[in-house]
């Protein structure tokens, strides 16, 4: 969920400021016509990891909009009163009226993730809260409340970074607390209990919007942006859309960064190397195969990527180590007319392998949010579901002991350009590139966009992305080989 | 949530065959019409407690319509393959293919139910199993199959008078074995897992209908009626309707019985015993009022009824016997400004004691499900999430050591007209009776159709309706007064 969160992103202090004067006039005025109209109330959830920005950016929409018309509740500790009602009703008398915003900074998730981190509750009650949420959020959607999820991101690597560059400056180290290191240290148990709880409650009607917390400029314009824009598209339409619609694109584009474009697709291997290693790694997942732990294993590899990237070649190199009787690739192109006839993921349901089995999906349930959503072949409300349905898929896959990998194969444009004259030059080659690919290439940006939402709305502990640097075709294949064999090893030894 | 399902529902022979030939006919056309449009996939569930009739109906069902285009899956114990993919694999292998009807004789819920009431699996576990389905039955809907779940009910004295028929019966005696009586014992057990089950997954999109299973006749047209309309319905829009919308009214009505017809509103008492009565019970309510668990308590007593039935006087006996520091009574009427500008819910929020107070509501939060619904003040996919959204703050509110009583006042259509005249005839009652008590008396039926889905659909073990035969004012107010008295006593018991 985190990934497009951690990368290094900036804007220079002129662009921001720039943006900042629109932004705040803008805002300005869709705040008049809130309080003016009064047929909504607005209500923003601040939260996240400590250190990620959450106070400063409480204190800038309340600089940038009108601080009257705008009601800022921190929930620490509930009071004497608070403690002996239900936990949410606290809560509701925060609520903001129509015409409103409500800043709620800490809202009813804090209490269940402390709780739950300190194992002060068990996980049935954890999940007891879980619900509660659910359907608190759920009935302010359909109450007619806009209300808008901020969840502020810091990695562990950019939280140690942060205080370290506090505490080395003589002028800020004040600043950082024994309670600031110890927060560090139980970063990964924070980690294993906030990223299922986002999952779970990121739902159509009230997803997360997860912000980069490491730089102060972009974190500001992001949460800025995408406020403006909700107030606006709110204001306009009047009633909320329906579940789904509503927040696409998923986030704010503040600079050109993201995820694919961070990625080092050159990456250098040379055929010698290649060989060895291929070799090698053939060998680990072909004993692998043979291991008597793998009969109670189920391995399942997903295969997706920009066309010609070369996802059959890395296919092929991992077939190649295992006995024919105990795997199977699955080519997913269109559906077949009985397909068709059910629910979209029926179709993968039943290629899923029992234990002592591997199956590779060439392209799988992916294709709904990444070709169905770019080509218009499903609506909005239908590929945004999907996210969903497929964590849930998959979660069920991995509980049932299935090793669950899926790589992204990314070239660059260039670089498949290349490929595909390549591919019409050599006669045998010539059947593998048509009229389609070529108009898929013109919607590189779309599929980028698709891509990068699909990796942030995918990607779980329980079931990770691989993207694969694929410029260099060796270096892909060994990686995809090494990432099966570990996910494989790894799953072994627990 | 049974309350309608146990009445002594019957359906005579004459018209129970009259009405199925129809039936037939009906469903016939219905399917060869499904059939032909191939637009959406009709997937049954059957479930419920033993011996309601859920095998027989499944049988008449394939009876009455072409058993070609249905398939019936009975789910018992995993097979071996079964076992070794995630739970819900065996289910996604038997959805039938669009233009079919599938029947799932048992289902996803089944394997948890009884691994929790056998303790094979914790309260967590449990939990994560509802989510499971609760996902999986949204996911049927927005894939647009028309998913219908019928729960068979007996209550247990009708499953044990069941048995003791069979048994009693030398022709039948045969049929009733040792496990039989042993699903009876743990009949109590089974409740306790399935009625927290049921609210749960009884959702707008996919609502539990719960089917009386007593009478064999009222139960098959009560599925067939509800089955039919429920296709038809769904052929003429092509879509799905909005979520919620799709079950009004929640269950055909096949006789003329309802909650209401069942109740003896005149019950026996004079005014001497009254007098009697009275005085005991309030003694006790003051007693429990000034007990020192009562500080850790909080008390919430709902009054509704029909125009006339005595709220106001009922109110006063309980109030009289109270520290009026300790107890608030906050009539509901409608919302003010203020309280307009928020979720409907908000406005009863603010008024939830806190411990060592007692709350009166005089009319509540249940006015969206009555006079918001039958005035339609409110549209059907509001006042029907009402339901679930009310199950849930009542939940919260127990949960937190609130006791809570919920009475229905009920008089006679008769005896409200004699109160009314006599209210005009009397110059200082006069003031009580108005143009609307009039006009409300004309929708009468719509109102008694509303009290009785109200009262199956939020009439939970933590929180039970108690209907109050109020004919006889004397009666009433005792019948209020011990009730209150002895869930607080219960309540301290614990």
């Amino acid at each position: 969920m985190f990934e497009s969160a951690v990368l290094r992103h900036e804007v220079a202090k002129e662009d921001y400021e720039r943006e900042v004067a629109a932004l705040r006039i803008a805002l300005l005025e869709a705040q008049r016509a809130l309080g003016a109209e009064k047929r909504f109330a607005v209500l923003i959830l601040i939260a996240g990891v400590e250190g990620a920005g959450k106070g400063e950016t409480v204190n800038l929409l309340n600089e940038w909009m009108d601080p009257r018309f705008i009601e800022t509740n921190g929930f620490a500790l509930p009071t004497d009163e608070e403690a002996a009602h239900p936990p949410l009703w606290r809560f509701w008398r925060a609520l903001p009226p129509k015409g409103r915003v409500g800043i709620f900074f800490g809202a009813w998730h804090t209490a269940p993730i402390v709780q739950r981190v300190m194992k002060e509750i068990g996980a049935g009650d954890f999940d007891r809260s879980v619900e509660e949420i659910l359907q608190m959020e759920r009935m302010l959607h359909d109450e007619g409340v806009l209300l808008l999820k901020y969840w502020f991101h810091l990695s562990k690597e950019q939280q140690g970074k942060r205080l370290k560059a506090l505490a080395k400056d003589k002028r800020t180290a004040w600043r950082v607390t024994k309670a600031d290191w110890k927060i560090l240290e139980s970063y990964d148990r924070f980690f294993a209990v906030t990223e299922p709880f986002l999952r779970k409650t990121s739902t159509g009607e009230a997803p997360w919007l997860v912000v980069p917390g490491a730089d102060e400029r972009y974190r500001a314009l992001f949460v800025g942006r995408h406020l403006l824009q909700a107030l606006q598209d709110r204001l306009k339409t009047g009633r909320p859309k329906p579940p789904a619609e509503a927040d696409v694109p998923l986030a704010p584009r503040v600079d050109k960064l993201n995820l694919l474009r961070a990625l080092t697709l050159d990456q250098p291997l040379d055929k010698a190397d290649y060989a060895r290693e291929l070799e090698t790694l053939q060998g680990r997942l072909s004993l692998l195969s043979r291991d008597k732990k793998f009969a109670r294993r189920s391995v399942v590899a997903v295969f997706e990527g920009n066309d010609a990237a070369g996802k059959g070649g890395a296919v092929r190199r991992v077939t190649a180590a295992l006995d024919a009787r105990r795997f199977r690739t699955v080519p997913v192109a269109a559906p077949t007319e009985e397909e068709r006839a059910q629910p979209y993921l029926w179709r993968f349901w039943r290629h899923i392998p029992g234990p002592g089995f591997l199956t590779i999906f060439d392209r799988s349930w992916y294709g709904r949010v990444l070709v169905e959503r770019v080509e218009g072949f499903c609506a909005p409300v239908d590929w945004m579901r999907a996210y969903g349905e497929i964590n849930e898929f998959e979660a069920q896959l991995v509980e049932n002991r299935t090793v669950l990998t899926k790589f992204w194969l990314a070239i660059s444009s260039e670089e498949q350009l290349r490929r595909f004259k390549e591919r019409e030059a050599i006669e045998f080659k010539r059947h593998k590139i048509t009229e389609e690919d070529w108009r898929n290439r013109q919607k590189w940006d779309a599929y980028e966009q698709a891509v990068c939402d699909m990796v942030d709305r995918t990607s779980t502990t329980l079931a990770p992305w691989t993207l694969v640097e694929a410029n260099n075709k060796y270096f892909a294949r060994t990686k995809v080989l090494r990432t099966l064999v570990e996910s494989i090893e790894h799953a072994f030894d627990r």
